[in-house]
Formats: C-alpha cells, structure tokens, sequence
C-alpha cells in the first residue's frame, strides 16, 4: 500500500486512472439484497480500512473507530433494531407511500458477512479543536468522510456496502457497549454481492427521482442567476 | 459521462482501476496554500459536480445544492468571516500550541479560483423521511459524501480543494442568501494546485500525528478484543 510514501504530482492520473475514480463514484451502489455469503478476506478489509483512516479530518483529529460485527446473535439483535425502528419510521412517511416502504429492503446485517460500525469520538484532541470551536458537528463530518472513502475503495474491490441508518443510535450504544461521549455515525453491511445495480434501486422502485443537477446550482449566493455554461454542460452531460 | 448508463459487474475493476481509486484517497490533501491563479475549465467543473450528485443519500433525497462563488469582493468578505472567526478559536487552543496555530495558513479563499458552498436543505422530501425518522443528521451527512466525492474526483483532475470550517454558519447563511432551513455543510475552495503534499500539512508542521489505525478497530463491541489478523495486517500495510 505505502500509502504514505506515494509523492503525487498534479499531472499523476492519466485518463484511465482519472476515470476509474469516476467510475468508482457513478457505480456505487447501497446495497441491501444483493450480498452473497462468500467471505471477505483480511486483506481486502484492511485495505478498506485504512482507505477510510485517510479521510480528511478536522485538525487532523480521526475522530473514528471501527467495530467489526461478524457475530450472528449479535447481528440478530441490531437487526432487531432496525425492525423495531422501521415499525415506526413508517407511520411517519406519507400514506400513499407505505405500501412501496414495507415493500422496500432496507438493510442486509443478517447476510452481509461483515458489519462495521463507525464512530465519532467527539472527546478526541479536545484541547486542540482546530477547525471545530464555531462548528462542533465537524467531527461527525469528518467520520461521514472516512465512511465515503471505504464505500469508494469497496466498490473498486467488488465489495458491496450498505449504511443502515434506521435504528435508535442510543440503543445501538448499548448493544454495542460504546460510551457516552462517542457517537455512531454509520453502521455499515459489506460483502461481495451478486451485482451492482444500473441505478440506485430507490430510484429503479420509484420512490424518488435523480433531480436536475443543473437546477442546484447557483451563483454567488442561493438565488443567484449566472453559470450559465456550467449549467449547459452539466445538462448535456 | 453517461453516469446511469454503466452496467457494472463485480469484476469491472482491474488492479490499476482499483489503485487508481486508492491513489485517489491517499493523496488527496486539504488545500490552503498551493492554489495557482489558473482558471477551471467549466467542462472539469461539470464533472466534479456530478460527482457530487452522484453521491449516495439517505432515503434517495439529494439534500444538497452547489453555490459557486467567484466574485473577489464577496469572497472578502468571506475571508473576513474566517479571520474574525480564527481569532476566537485560537484562544480555545491549549497555551503551548496557539503559536503553532497563529502560523498555520487556514484557507485559500481568496487565491483559489473557485469557491463552492455546499448545502443542505433539511426541509427536502420532509414527507417522505426514509432512514432519517430516527437519525434527523442523516440528511447532513449525506451531504458530506457529496463533498467527499467531489474532493477525490477533483484529485484525479489534478484540482485541489480546501474545506474551509472556522467560520461562523449564521453570518455565511447571511452573506450568500441561504434560506432558514438549509445548512451551509461544508465552505470549499478549489483550484489548480503548485503540488500536493505528501503528508498531510498538520501532521508535516507537527499539530498532530496519524493515530495507529490497529488501536482504532475492535471486534464485536468498542472494548472487543480479537480480529488479530485484520490487526496484524493493517500494522504490515
């Protein structure tokens, strides 16, 4: 990996390179149905892991650990949660949509051979909070990053990821004997999988549509007309 | 592009497209000082976009919305935002460290040629709240994946980027015309680069350094002794 020793330039992607990352971003997918029970080898997992340790962090703090869920009775009992939690969210999302809701898959704990919660330990570096003192919540963002970095680094191992965000954190806590002053931000399903979809199957089930990138962006401030090329090459892309 | 119309398989990654991915994420930097005055083409700033776009987001909402600042006078005013702001923070540091702090260039709000705020509009598909009933920050974290894309996408075009964080939310919120219910999530400078180091700045000037990624991982609960291999493995990496 040597991930430290690599000296970039900004001319070192050629276009293969520079549109594998792109790939890897268009094709990832979160998964829920799609896992297969072979295992994920050591290897491949630690090369996701310190994908993610390589995250931008504020004030460089790494604010984050990783718990590794393998277990089955435990993954019973946060699949648990998720089933309680969906119970309620439902009641919450408009009628005419709950049909297509309880129709949905909404999480793979059970068949994904992995499961990693990611936390936020907002205690870290409190003496030095570089980059946080206006903005607390930068910490948690900073997990979110290492999150996208190991969902990246997976799809470009063929490994699936899903992040199950239906369940109460604080008894995610408990089952998971996290303390007080550390937040969950993700809990993540990963495994091979049988395919990656087209689309985002939320979209392909018709619960939401891709908006139009061109009628999100503005110039100058939120209601600002302008960027109007920007805005035509973004349509015609 | 032709961003939906990729069919993958799990097996579309060759080892250079998946180190490519990798190159990616190790060598992204947190840009301040290095920007070169050279324009960005719209084509590359169109595709960083989509990028963006494409990242995942909870219940299929796409939370976010792109404000592209290129205006100097306005972007003084934002640089104000961040002078005033870092005066506050510093007296937070500890006392041994608020030298080291004074010395550290925090932004390149003003040398970068494009400034880009993300946001997030937490009022969105409120009817329909799937994966975010229990966990109301889902949406704001869907937006830092947008932000992570966009940043490792820009490191493939040889573009840095900067996220800009010591800044008061309310006073930016004023200064760009942001609605009551949208979060500014992340304040971005982008441009050209001089280089990219090969260390992070904090960690080369000393603030502090990378933590041993084995002592962040456990197994099964946050004191979870076990997954030696994966841990031996990442030492080795």
């Amino acid at each position: 990996m040597q991930a430290e020793t690599i000296a970039p330039t900004a001319t070192d992607f050629d276009e293969a390179a520079r549109d594998a990352v792109y790939r890897a971003i268009f094709t990832r997918r979160d998964i829920r149905g799609q896992f297969l029970p072979r295992p994920v080898p050591d290897e491949l997992l630690a090369r996701l892991l310190i994908a993610a340790h390589h995250a931008p962090s504020v004030g460089y703090m790494q604010p984050w650990n990783f718990i590794l869920i393998r277990d089955a009775a435990r993954k019973a009992r946060i699949r648990d949660l998720v089933c309680r939690a969906s119970a309620e969210e439902v009641r919450q999302i408009e009628d005419a949509r709950q049909v297509l809701y309880r129709s949905l898959k909404l999480d793979g704990i059970i068949e994904a051979p992995v499961n990693i919660c990611v936390t936020c330990d907002r205690s870290r570096a409190a003496d030095t909070p570089l980059g946080r003192w206006h903005n607390r919540e930068m910490d948690l963002y900073s997990t979110v990053c290492a999150v996208q970095n190991l969902w990246l680094a997976a799809r470009a191992e063929g490994i699936g990821v899903g992040w199950v965000s239906i369940l109460d954190k604080e008894e995610l806590k408990d089952l998971l004997g996290i303390p007080a002053e550390v937040t969950p931000v993700a809990y993540l399903c990963l495994g091979y999988v049988s395919d990656f979809a087209a689309r985002p199957e939320l979209e392909s089930k018709g619960w939401r549509k891709r908006l139009a990138l061109d009628e999100l962006v503005s110039s100058e401030s939120w209601t600002g007309a302008g960027e109007d090329n920007l805005k035509a090459l973004i349509r015609s892309a």
